[in-house]
């Protein structure tokens, strides 16, 4: 099997994931070729212009036949096409994505590539809320969680050459399950997004409602700024993730709106302490969280 | 009338925001004296050695008997005692608050201190996660809001001044009706606090029901960060403000409790376009915010 650093990588999607991974790699002089693939012609030219590919193309299967390892980058709304448009080019290819819910990603994989046991599903934990290659850097993925969820019959040498791909990146490895996973995430990363749309929302429908001589946002300062920061990611993206992680996006949304009935209990009973625990308990779990991840 | 470089100023609570107004005054040598007082020794000493005030006690008659200007910078819960403790020495005084709810501070002002004319509720829209003398910092209140609240009855000689002092520090003055501060407040800061206290009470109450393998917060990224960071902030102070607040906490807990079962319906339902207004919505909104207030 050849090295890494002889490989050629088709890049599906060369945005902030994408484009990112094209960066590190190429940095390090651990890929032999990256081909950017993607719909917007724009997008692509500044992707070479920035030196983050080699070459590209608009065509999956070109690219897919020229490549040892192609990368799905894209919105999980495209990946039935994208699998689908692989399909007939695809022999000793290794295939992994870097998608935000996996159970839904293996679903696509399964029924586009039906039998094909190199596809391992692989999920950085890294981002933020900017898109295209002009917003992909190098350390994107440092000292980051890299999640994968191999099914029972993933290639495991598939598997390990993707492993290494991400070390290489700088991330941190971890094998899971994908339902786990999901579950997880749908906790910290995909809750969060929906919580920060819905108050944005809610405030901006009041104050249409209202419309006085102020404005509600006009009185809003930096706690609003962090709190609300998500609210400004890819309204597209974050659909996709909830409508393919719903189960447990739905799950998470039980456990918050419970603590949200519970905190309006405590008000309107005027129940001081049990805010008190409520308040406290965040804070000194967040902290904790905080000192541990050096975040 | 004095210059306000001749008078005293008494700062009872020299936490985060008495001691940076007290700082930005002394820097620009606009008061003549700053009396710290408080209940914490240790506080109130390092106050003294970081040059934030000129001396200190913890005898509140003492100090606002020999000042010109009082300001209130304690939580809501500790204002019936102070008011009460320097209602026998109050004559000529002008006093003001800093709270961040106003008709709570002008109830217990009312009934402390009723017949006084020279109380002039204030809110400067500042602060962060941190408390304590050693957070503050002379540029807090710089190009903030700070928004005073006076009654019918309010001296306005008394209003004029403290205008002047917020605008000393740094800040742009708004007037307003008490309970439309509350209710703008309500909204843009208080229920973010709720928001962002509920999930991180919902996610680790979930986790120690689970008691897996792995935590929850370890796959916690940047979003996380920034969007729980305000859960970092002194549960008592945040018991108290959604206490003294509670009415329009409530109703803005109503606007956002529906928003999120607007989601939930529209994730329920499969409905991808209705999901996607409704973040895209809030994109646009935040997004606008931003590029105005420059935040």
């Amino acid at each position: 099997m050849k090295k890494l650093s002889e490989m050629t990588l088709a890049v599906i999607g060369v945005g902030l994931i994408g484009g990112s991974l094209a960066r590190v790699l190429r940095a390090k002089g651990s890929i032999g070729r990256v081909i950017g693939v993607g719909r917007g012609e724009a997008n692509l030219k500044r992707a070479l212009e920035l030196g983050v590919v080699d070459s590209w193309t608009q065509h999956i299967e070109e690219a897919v036949k020229e490549a040892d390892l192609v990368c799905v980058a894209v919105p999980m709304g495209a990946y039935a096409g994208v699998f689908s448009a692989m399909k007939t080019v695809l022999s000793e290819q290794i295939v992994f994505d870097a998608g935000s819910t996996k159970q839904s990603a293996i679903q696509v994989a399964r029924q586009q590539l039906a039998g094909f046991q190199r596809f391992v599903p692989a999920h950085p934990l890294a981002g933020t809320e900017q898109s295209g290659v002009d917003a992909s850097f190098e350390s994107l993925f440092e000292n980051r969680l890299c999640i994968l969820t191999p099914e029972e019959h993933t290639d495991p040498q598939a598997l390990d050459v993707v492993e290494h791909i991400w070390q290489v990146a700088g991330s941190r490895v971890l094998k899971m399950d994908a339902s786990q996973h999901d579950a997880f995430l749908a906790g910290v990363s995909h809750l969060p997004h929906v919580a920060a749309y819905a108050l944005v929302y809610a405030i901006s429908r009041e104050a249409e409602k209202q419309k006085g001589a102020y404005d509600p946002f006009d009185f809003a300062a930096g706690g609003f700024r962090d709190f609300t920061r998500i609210a400004s990611s890819s309204p597209e993206m974050w659909r996709d993730i909830a409508l393919n992680n719903r189960e447990a996006v739905l799950n998470k949304m039980d456990a918050y709106q419970g603590a949200l009935q519970e905190i309006r209990h405590s008000l309107e009973t005027g129940d001081g302490e049990a805010l008190l625990k409520i308040f406290s308990d965040a804070k000194t779990r967040r902290d904790a969280w905080v000192k541990s991840s050096q975040m």
